[in-house]
């Protein structure tokens, strides 16, 4: 979507950089012309997918350098190393993109204490700690940097059987809002987008296995009838992190197909036919002739 | 639920008090001693109302009186001539409770340009006349009253298949917040209420024409499982038209069973079943192990 | 405001109920006739706060008895211990008011990443520990109870300089709307107060100390001008925690004398004098002018 | 920012498109290969809007051609004829910029009944004419076409001294969330842009008039420090009417520097110095103590 040289001469962290749509992400801020630091707890599958993504953009002109980095986000000597190793590579950080995230689908009452820590642990801590970590060195050097969170929906609504990370992901989101309010002083921009459903084989049959794929298919209940593309959300997320959106800030954007929007009363009613809308309509002419007689 | 003598001294303007909920509010409002002037465009159906409510209340220690004034809220001339003759009767006017509404369901390309302005304008148009009349005359008797708006949830999430209606609730809820704002210096207090679904014999059959009547039954989507009693809107009319709530303006109370947290993402796993529960369960112990193994 | 035995037979916990306006809700909850557990970390101020309010009510018909538990809200067995001593006391629990906080004002920057999980562990991890141990023992138990948060307005709109407080105070508004749409089915409500400036001498100076204080005078920024008032916040509380709020869940009620509506991008414009709306004023006739020429 | 042929093939409708943001919006999109028809009430300035653009961009290569049909958007005759002149030029539309306003500051107290109904008929009405005009001829002709509006910030957290503008906003803003949930199974797409303040000679200083436009100056209460350029905006316009946005519908998009943050009820500590805040560290400091004396 963006013009290629968007991003040249940008350094950009993505936590949960490996895999899934964080990977899809880094594929194109490198296509773009950004380096890139990816990093999460394992490091086998960074280093096979920092491989797997210079060879795919060998011949990609202008596009970015990648660095895997080993880090548990609940770990701020582990994320302060990233940052150390990004910039003893590349000179300097101008974007973090905070996308590790943990999840798994229960009623809340058959959680332990300690489960729902764990998702709040890495979701919402890793994502301060990053964040505090990245912005001090940015107000120490006088960058202008940019944090885009991924979040969701239910970060606004709440959700059931999802509720840590619901929690997690509510207070990331308010995070970003406050710190974009605090920051903005400084140059730093901070924003959020919350992606509806864009299936990745594998993260999505973990995250649902059966019955609940089955009973998960979202396309009937999204208003375009579709999942997403990763590209799609890659697009938002490099203009997010590009100089192009540099009025923004404090803003979380839904990107969805339109799923949100079932909160609205009446919206199941895409369940009626025509043959009894022609039926039903018989009520609004009815209404029209009412309201003509009144003669306004 | 409040003290008998709750708004004992006060008088209220209830539109489209004749029938409905608005008769139930009313009903409320004069048994904890306010005064209340309902107006509608039928004259016939107020005074049957007025009547009827007198009856009911005759050995009510302590009840308000009734005034039934003919008036469509389409026509400033006809509020202004409520306002003077609730003045007259009762000496002055302390609030106001906008909740007149038309409505059909319909799809939107089904209508036409008027029958969408039907709506739109008694709904809003009536809305912010009655208030601008009413906010005229507290401001220049310097009175401290109070506005009440009965809203809808899709108010803020938007709904399709009752879009004037929602253009209509939308744009009432911000002139709610935005003369919250603006007149709270001369105490003037503004909020309102979105109800979920609170059945009423006769206007509920009339807004659902079969087959949309058995599509429509919301107990199933709704987190408390039943609708609303008429009561329990009533007790949060009286206490936010009350000067208990003297600390709240500019926000809008739903009470809907907790219909609108449909939005979820996952909300609707509701249907899984405790044994399908027990198969995923298995992953969240692997979840839990591994992250123990970790050693966090 | 509400009938003098709106809580007889409610039995309520009352996190950080041992001062400021978690003690003034508890006085109003016993006069309403529930029984509270208040708990807090500190023994002696929740034993003095016990005796005081015993003292006050013994001559109050119907009132509640209380019972005070230490507790860290960051440890479940103390949690655990809480709901046990309650249960033996009382014999079940109704109610649970999330109420405890910490919270301090400084530029993020200047925060150790500590620093900021001590205000996230005590207000949205005591939160969540709190709320999962009375939901399973109300599921267990086939209670249908009632939670109750004090939020804060900048748990949606996000403030910079109260950043870790804001971020738990976001997770813990989405915790309370994701439980709504899981819990309903079991009968248990959820709902939250967003309550603006309500000051308690001694907790206010603490958490301004000069030169804050004289900066954070907020009455000039409130369109009602004045800060709250403790009883009107036990109103609303007292009202949530009551049957009476029956179809309520999953809503946060702000009461704030509308200063989170600061937001709007005109309202500031209070500053304008009526000599100079009057000079101004000569716009809008040229534009009524134009549009009736117009002939609309 | 996009590609340059980001547009090709596309019709667009752009109401307001003669002066202002609407014209800067159109000769982006003009750029990017789309055909724009503009319209407005006044046809000498969509005359000389369309020569100038068609001047500016003869050397453009695959620039697309500007139409300038005459209309006032209360009238659905003339909006029809908009869509006839356009197809009959261009072959079809895709997309419909409601753009067209018209706002006045004021007491609300000083308003007729009428000149809210200016602002509330060009805004509002205008608005869903068009878009209902549009949406018929979409979903006859199968064609998957999107609608973009210009909202603003203040249509969700309302705003004192523009009401009759944040009604009519607050109403469209609703209309947009709601037929994207309706109109999504015909593939049809509705989003939404709040910008801040984007000054244009001329608008500007007619909207603020002395003494308002010496009080206006929002730089300072912005977090970024300053307003905002045409082109960030036209950047934000063109993604959302492009199918690179293609999952995304029902949604409103704020740009606005953070100025909608304000709300936050203690970001106003910008004033704090570093000294002041120096001695107030002393606080935290002993916070930090206290919590590592217990333990934790």
């Amino acid at each position: 979507m963006l013009r290629d040289d968007a991003l040249t001469g940008k350094t950009i962290i993505v936590t949960g950089g490996g895999t899934g749509l964080g990977k899809s992400m880094t594929r194109y801020l490198l296509q773009l012309g950004a380096n890139v630091t990816i990093c999460s707890r394992r490091q086998a599958v960074l280093d096979q997918t920092a491989q797997e993504l210079t060879a795919e953009l060998a011949n990609h002109p202008g596009a970015g350098k990648i660095l895997a980095v080993q880090c548990d986000v609940r770990n701020p000597m582990e994320i302060e190393n990233v940052l150390a190793e990004t910039v003893a590579q590349f000179g300097r950080v101008d974007g973090l993109l905070n996308n590790s995230a943990g999840n798994f689908i229960s009623p809340t009452e058959r959680l332990s204490y300690k489960a729902f820590d764990v998702v709040v642990d890495i979701v919402l801590r890793g994502t301060y700690y990053f964040t505090l970590a990245v912005g001090k060195y940015w107000i120490e050097n006088k960058i202008k940097g940019t944090v885009l969170n991924i979040s969701t929906t239910y970060a606004t609504t709440g959700s059931g059987y999802v509720v840590p990370s619901a929690v997690a992901k509510g207070g990331a989101l308010i995070m970003m809002k406050s710190l974009a309010a605090e920051w903005g002083k400084y140059g730093i921009r901070l924003n959020a987008i919350a992606p509806g459903p864009f299936p990745t084989k594998g993260a999505w049959d973990r995250l649902f296995p059966e019955p609940l794929a089955s009973m998960m298919d979202p396309t009937s209940r999204i208003p375009l009838k579709r999942v997403g593309e990763h590209q799609e959300l890659a697009n938002l997320a490099a203009y997010l992190l590009s100089d192009f959106s540099g009025y923004m800030t404090g803003e979380c954007i839904t990107i969805d197909g339109g799923e949100v929007l079932a909160a609205g009363e009446f919206s199941h009613l895409e369940k009626v036919t025509e043959d009894q809308w022609d039926m039903i309509g018989e009520t609004i002419k009815q209404a029209n002739k009412a309201s003509k007689q009144e003669g306004k």
